[in-house]
């Protein structure tokens, strides 16, 4: 039985992604992976192509665990687009570490399970990099 | 009406695809355009932020017609998530301008309407820019 979760689909959304992020934020992949569903892909500036399917997704994400720390993040003009169980959360993100602002266009497709929103796609990119 | 098309819904959605990167690297967004959904949201590596809906696509897209070439391409790997009414395309695609390679990430969300399958999300980035 799917809970019923309070607010907007956008409202839903928003609260899953920036729950993640914060742990993201503070070395721990753990909010991701858990809201990354079984047949994920994704797509990051550093890989030589698409990751295909979670385990692969989580074989990249712990051995980043415990390497990242972003200070403070700006969130910027979240687009939300639903049609029947997916939805398409695009936005674009300021994170400031240190000295420096990394810039980032992201996109997340997110498909809605029996336990809840999933993510089966994840493209992140920098702007103009 | 919708027309009924022949195939499975990834080939469907790679034949459209194909024919408009086609029109594409020969300098014409037209088939892009005609592919894209009056709420179409759009990344690439070029720009500051998101666009966001067509008119903002077409006055960029128009701007750029007639000024690409891209003599050959490698598809890589495409992959089809369908859901309802929804499919996410992603691949990697080696586009070859004479001496030069570039290595793009993508990211096409599609909604079936009434017409036919339109994009509603694009996200283009570049392989380890």
């Amino acid at each position: 039985m799917i809970k019923p979760l309070e607010g907007t689909i956008e409202e839903q959304l928003l609260k899953l992604e920036l729950a993640a992020l914060d742990q993201w934020n503070n070395g721990d992949p753990s909010g991701y992976l858990d809201l990354s569903a079984d047949d994920v892909v994704y797509f990051d500036p550093f890989l030589e192509q698409r990751l295909t399917g979670k385990t692969a997704l989580t074989a990249y994400y712990e051995a980043l665990r415990g390497t990242i720390k972003v200070d403070r993040n700006e969130f910027i003009n979240p687009l939300v687009q639903v049609s029947g169980n997916m939805a398409v959360l695009t936005f674009n993100l300021n994170a400031y570490v240190r000295e420096a602002v990394y810039r980032w266009n992201c996109t997340e497709v997110y498909r809605q399970e029996e336990t809840g929103w999933k993510i089966i796609q994840t493209h992140w990119s920098f702007v103009k990099p």
